[in-house]
């Protein structure tokens, strides 16, 4: 039984995701379909990228990872597969897929072909027409040779991790989570260098200056305390112990925070 | 390996899509069960039975589609099963499967028999007790005579479709989407006959005007534009390009929407 | 294929839930997973239980339930795994399981040995590095034996159930469900020896008195009526009808409930 992996900027209230899984279960049963998320900010393509960037190194050998954050659908944009080592990745030709693809030495890009694909009149719904047959047909067992054509070029992208830069770290607001916890591009590690669990920081952002503790967990936090943590996929974040972090400091994906080290 | 589909007005915050789960795993596990979605407008029967029908035609051969959107649970309404040539719809006798019945040319009509329901003391969860055994059964390879009694009056619905009249369109919104998207009535084929892609409109709602142009994606507008569309299910949709179309125009489901073609 | 259940407080707008999935599908893929919830209000231990605990009964024997509130993560309680007669309960060791253990006479509890665990930089995310391959193994058909050793002392946590106090039922809110439901802690037999479906009596409710019936289900009510029904667990819930009983009373989880019989 494969795997199959689904990220989207749709949402849950409707039923695009489950035609997906239509799609998907008509080519083959023998599948596992997990949601990865459907609620990425719409059209945000980075976001899309650093969640997806998260998650795959989390998902078995084989696994076929399909990502849709496609502001460019309708458009002549490609439609592609990657072949890594390690796995599949499925979606649009805008990047989204890249950070994921280059987490392994070696990876091939396929333009996927027109022939494996749903028809609809007018519809542009590719993550049910293309992207999902595609998946559909890679757990089946078909080659990327089979369902596309081996391309060269594509469109790349790098995610930009936070660095230590002199007394301080510089870093990037990647994802808000549901509980308004600021997922930043900075590693644990990178700050773990520096600083053992429990050292005092200062946060810079929008101007602002805020006294904040690195701890292990939440566990050691103060009620309504704003904290450092290490994330479950290894990224700094910043939060409020039993409360919310980005309306605490109006924070919002994209903006840069500065943690002071001496 | 079978098909279930679940559509509901229950939300996921609680237990109880995943209590239906139980009940179907508990009878059969040769099955892959899917959400088509839980967010119907609470006891919109018309607004749950346009998603259905919109959905199932992107399920297998053999599919069960459980609807249960259902403001007389607990009265003398029937529960019901319906045979189609291409697959089983389970729900209440309330209308909200017959649209989806209609895509096939012939289906009939089974009231449940009690003997294969769940029995609870009080409580009327009629997804759990009733439908979801009913459904699971179907998956088993059970009849639609071994569950239930052939029966020939049931409450009839249908959907209005949009329609041109004279040098307009008429039509009416049948869902808001998670992103604000209006979903209309109106077949996209009813416009495409007689415009192009990137023609411009009028669209009159709640006695405003608005010019609108009709796209083939997101991808050819511009932001914050007001746009037209043939959504994923190959309906009109009214939408503004990284905006919320219901928020701008102050739309609700049912609310009628005009389109001057000259 | 066995069936494993996950509860938790992290929502499903990031890939927390998935990464536990692509855990649990790196270890075994004959496995259905279902979402109990991912919506419990944050950290609050009692409303999970209280939730788990009235979710298990629909699930088949051996079914496999990980329950994930844990404001302790990262300090140093416990993980643990339960064994009943009927299933396996998975979680940290701060009483989130103990309801649903106390449904079945006999339980053991095993401590999670540390062997079977992710390991993860820094990250203190047990629920996929410690919960999710603990449930997987169970799956797979490891004994409890296998992955943990047996504990003789844990947090011990009781639900305590609404009771008649002479003329009056004495209840607390458990949990507010997606549409503004009370869920309370009086079981609906506790009220149906006192009292038939169609009988109105008095709610009192932070010092205010409102007139309610008692009804079978919804069908039955006016519309905005304010109601007392048994819901799908055997609850008794407190709802308005097309309303939202939260917003019209004010109330929270914890608050406690009175009605007079008399």
């Amino acid at each position: 039984m494969k795997v199959i992996t689904l990220l989207t900027d749709f949402g849950l209230k409707d039923t695009y995701v489950a035609q997906m899984k239509g799609v998907i279960l008509e080519i083959t049963r023998d599948v596992h379909i997990v949601d990865l998320s459907h609620d990425i900010t719409p059209q945000n393509v980075m976001e899309g990228a650093f969640l997806l960037y998260t998650a795959v190194p989390y998902f078995p050998r084989g696994s076929i990872h399909v990502a849709v954050v496609d502001p460019g659908v309708g458009t002549k944009r490609k439609a592609i597969v990657i072949e890594t080592p390690v796995c599949f990745l499925v979606g649009p030709d805008n990047g989204i897929l890249i950070p994921s693809a280059k987490l392994y030495k070696d990876f091939k890009v396929y333009e996927i072909k027109k022939d494996i694909c749903r028809q609809s009149i007018g519809s542009t719904f590719n993550a049910r027409d293309v992207f999902a047959p595609a998946a559909a047909f890679l757990a089946k067992g078909y080659s990327p040779e089979d369902i596309g054509e081996r391309i060269e070029s594509f469109v790349d992208m790098d995610i930009e991790f936070g660095r230590k830069e002199g007394d301080r770290i510089v870093g990037k607001i990647m994802h808000i989570d549901g509980f308004g916890n600021l997922i930043t591009n900075v590693r644990g590690e990178t700050l773990l260098k520096e600083k053992d669990f429990g050292s005092v920081l200062q946060l810079n952002f929008e101007n602002k200056t805020y006294g904040i503790r690195f701890l292990k967990s939440y566990g050691f936090a103060e009620e309504k305390e704003l904290l450092l943590t290490i994330g479950g996929s290894g990224f700094l974040e910043i939060s409020v112990n039993k409360g919310n972090a980005s309306e605490l400091l109006g924070a919002k994906v994209g903006e840069e925070i500065f943690i002071d080290l001496y």
